[in-house]
């Protein structure tokens, strides 16, 4: 059978099936609802408590970033809105709890599936986790953990709620099959920081399996193989040893350099969402951060976070980093990121609307915190600053004024920092490459933002699943643009970077090396993968190909020669 | 006093106050919804009957396209949401017809002046219209019309509906002054069209005067002079036969060529959207059309346009051409503009979504029925089709592919058409401008959309009023685009035509010119001021800034490079 293999590795075992009980809430005339509502009162308590604990074992086992769905959850069970509704069902309808909270759910599930978003219908799977867990409290029935599983075991099931895979034990889950979901969702994000082998996508394998059926699942391919035979088991395992002997010639490239073999020297580093990720980083090897994002200390939280806080977020990871740089981008909120405080404007298209460095500038309080709070790290490390989304120069002047002016008073208190602070801006918007000659004659350095670059060059929101086939980090116009910055960057001297997707795309590696990318920024786990890229190719190779390249027609057509022009194996 | 000037011209003459009755909608409870439901069916039958003259009235003064609006009045005022809405509360909470009204119409436009959205904002006008409408009939008070004017006056009123304006003689009404409203409105576009002079904005105006004080209003420059002296009065009287002449010397360049002094000739041409639009194009001189807009076809209706109803819409464009060139774009829906019968998604951002050619490549059978109609309307004039929103070479391909098949089944059918027709793109996404070289060896031209180029090249809303502040068509960056295309596009040896807003923009037609674009395309109302522009520059000149421009570092510093550079009198 064959899935969507989104956790790459093999593994072979006994399978734990995983049944759904399907529960069906009915709805029921009730006489008193305030009794109602006591019993809803104590089953949000409950509910808390299991999520408090998911979210315990969430943090210590899958790290910050993973972990704050769950305070996510907690919000949820704790937002009036919501919980209004489920009382407001209950007492104007005169109806069971139960009732009330599989409408209220049904309610919010509908509007976000009804959105052509990916992420936004990623979103309804933590809504029906909740209510999937205040039903069965509701109701007495035990929510299941898979945290107590004693035999090592590949979980089979139709779906598997975030609360569901954060709690898989190492040790005992082997990998897991699903008959929904995608790459993107909570559950296969969580598989790949577990290391956990994942297909998803699988139709019916809850009914082609039983528990204790042997099975094989390769996440790479998304291959699922039922009671194999023992040629197919063997092969499976030649397979799995070269998977993990891979991974171990890996692990030895932690602390060399980033060195092509003809000699040439890149900056390998990590992007990073919370202080805690940056032990990940350094796990990997990093040789830095390239992207601090720092909105999720303005996430999950009522009120600005103030410059103390802030301060001390920057602090500690500048510190970790022992001299190696940090690059910390200012607030990107706005687009797909609310911050529900701020009271922010609802927009037809927020992706070209009021975020970034728009909103920053135009909330200037708010941006000047943030910026004394990065001075004030920077004289605790190797700290740069990063300004997202600016599409003009006169944005970047503005916005490097209103530093000065906090160095001007942080001078004037006596408190210190970095005066040479390296300034520079995150190329994502198609006019920042295409004037990027004008920009390096005044900024430090760019980092190209791939993610969003390609979103406007093509025109295509990514998310949106009826036309994000056109979204391609292949496209001829897109390579052009970043081929453009580097170049405009060198001639002015400046580093280039890049913090997008792209950067950890081993397809595209040998082909940004060529083109003289001087840092390449992702998720940790890309980092040794990407170093191992980089030894195994040359860059005066690499480079003979790049006019060929730029000079095809179209995204197809680019993936096609790198097939093709560039191997090496793993 | 200083508004904003809307439409230019100077008028002199005395004021008609409009004053606004400010009916106070009281909340009844009725005995009988039924009684009440059938006072409002009598309302809604006689406020259609107004509307459908109106309608009739100004598609005969103001053409079809600003007719338009009022086939939406008439929609409304039978959409059963709307008026199912009304009758919901009358029957749910035994209230008045005209509470129900005002309450149903007050939920429409609160949600539409919540948009940060200008276009959405100025809809809400639209809703005001017909409510105000609706009330006043259901309330027996009389539906002023602006056309019993008696005597010439200048209309000063806090606000002007559009049924209001286009009902206004332009033998009476010299001009009008409002203390709302901005550029965009449809009432500033009705004023344009009807060459009114015209200023908005004008706070507190309606309280600084009284009916029959002499006025003046310099619809250019937003100025407003109550009571002025015989030295205004002549003044103004010397600037406005200054702008006669002007009006007389454009007159005379219609039958003319568009040549610059130093012989370099190009093609003026006109933006339509409707077969009607065509007469106004011609009456300026215009030297083909630029872009025919097909969607307002499809618009306003409740099912697809006929093989037969298209052919027919183009086949009279293209005869009363005689010959000029007649580029009609194909199906641009999606984004702002939906079609209610073809269930589009819902979008988070409809700028990056499932529009234009990615909408026709998906549903073929839409397609198919409007080449066809092209086609067959390319044996009687000099047609050319061009494809909007390419952002890949594929897509051009796959377009170019079904015409071809197309063709084929017209050869087969025996039906006439030119076997070789031009085929274009728009180009309105970065990448089509940034890989124009490798568009330009399969396509016949290009035709730049600025409108659509402007907002992905600096990832700006121009709708959103937070951020329009970043949207210029003197960026930098969106110059190069179009000098890019323009240059690639006659190294293959194709021609380059421009039909976004920018075409008409008489600061940047002389930059344009010296990059060497080959056709202009625009508004009918602007094209003799371009031809005028045109034959008082020198395409060398230009030429040899064009540089010095494209390394500007703002907009805000092109703009004024122009200005100080080149220069010439009106």
């Amino acid at each position: 059978m064959k899935g969507i293999g989104v956790s790459p590795g093999i593994s072979i075992g006994k399978v734990f099936l995983k049944e759904e009980i399907e529960i069906k809430v009915e709805k029921k005339n009730i006489e008193s609802s305030s009794d109602e509502i006591a019993k809803l009162n104590d089953a949000i308590e409950k509910s808390l408590k299991e999520v408090k604990s998911i979210h315990e074992y969430a943090l210590k086992n899958l790290g910050e970033k993973e972990a704050e769905i769950f305070s996510a959850h907690k919000l949820m069970l704790e937002d009036p809105e919501f919980i209004g509704l489920i009382k407001g069902k209950i007492e104007d309808e005169n109806v069971n709890a139960e009732w009330g909270v599989q409408e209220a759910s049904n309610n919010y599930i509908s509007i976000l599936e009804n959105m052509d978003n990916e992420y936004l219908k990623e979103r309804a799977a933590d809504i029906k986790d909740i209510s999937k867990r205040l039903i069965n409290n509701l109701m007495g029935i035990e929510n299941i953990s898979l945290s107590t599983l004693e035999e090592e075991c590949i979980i089979v099931s139709k779906d598997l709620a975030p609360s569901d895979t954060a709690q898989m034990r190492k040790d005992k889950v082997l990998g897991f099959v699903t008959e929904v979901g995608g790459r993107t969702s909570h559950t296969s994000i969580m598989a790949r920081t577990l290391e956990l082998p994942a297909v998803v996508g699988v139709k019916d394998i809850t009914k082609a399996v039983k528990s204790n059926d042997i099975i094989i699942i390769d996440g790479d391919e998304g291959t699922i193989i039922i009671n194999p035979t023992q040629d197919e088991i063997n092969a499976y395992k030649e397979k799995r040893k070269a998977f993990e002997e891979f991974k171990n010639k890996l692990k030895e490239l932690k602390n060399s350099k980033s060195i092509s073999k003809d000699d040439h020297k890149v900056e390998i580093a990590g992007n990073i969402g919370t202080p805690k990720d940056i032990d990940k980083v350094i796990e990997n090897g990093g040789e830095g951060v390239g992207l601090y994002r720092t909105e999720f200390l303005y996430m999950d939280r009522d009120k600005l976070p103030t410059e103390e806080e802030q301060f001390k977020s920057y602090k500690i990871v500048a510190e970790k980093l022992e001299g190696r740089p940090l690059v910390i981008r200012t607030l990107d909120v706005g687009g797909d990121k609310e911050l529900p405080y701020l009271e922010m404007p609802k927009e037809m298209n927020p992706f070209l609307g009021y975020r970034a460095i728009r909103l920053c500038l135009d909330r200037v309080d708010i941006f000047k915190v943030q910026l004394r709070a990065i001075l004030r790290a920077s004289a605790y490390g190797n700290v740069k600053i990063m300004f997202p989304m600016v599409s003009n120069l006169k944005e970047f002047r503005d916005a490097k004024q209103i530093l000065e002016e906090m160095k001007s008073e942080l001078r004037a208190e006596n408190i210190p920092f970095n005066e040479n602070i390296e300034v520079g801006i995150m190329v994502e918007i198609p006019s920042a490459a295409i004037q990027s000659d004008v920009f390096a004659k005044e900024v430090d350095f760019f980092s190209i933002g791939t993610n969003d670059l390609i979103q406007y060059t093509l025109a295509v929101d990514r998310g949106n699943e009826n036309i994000s086939y056109l979204y391609s980090q292949y496209h001829p116009a897109v390579l052009r643009l970043i081929k453009m910055t580097i170049e405009n960057g060198h001639k002015e001297g400046i580093w280039v970077g890049m913090c997008g997707e792209a950067a950890g795309d081993e397809r595209l590696i040998p082909i940004l090396l060529g083109m003289g990318l001087d840092e390449f920024s992702m998720s940790a786990s890309s980092i040794l993968k990407a170093r191992y890229t980089i030894k195994n190719i040359s860059k005066v190779e690499m480079e003979n190909m790049i006019e060929e390249v730029l000079n095809l027609e179209t995204p197809l057509q680019v993936k096609q020669y790198i097939d093709e022009k560039i191997t090496f194996k793993h």
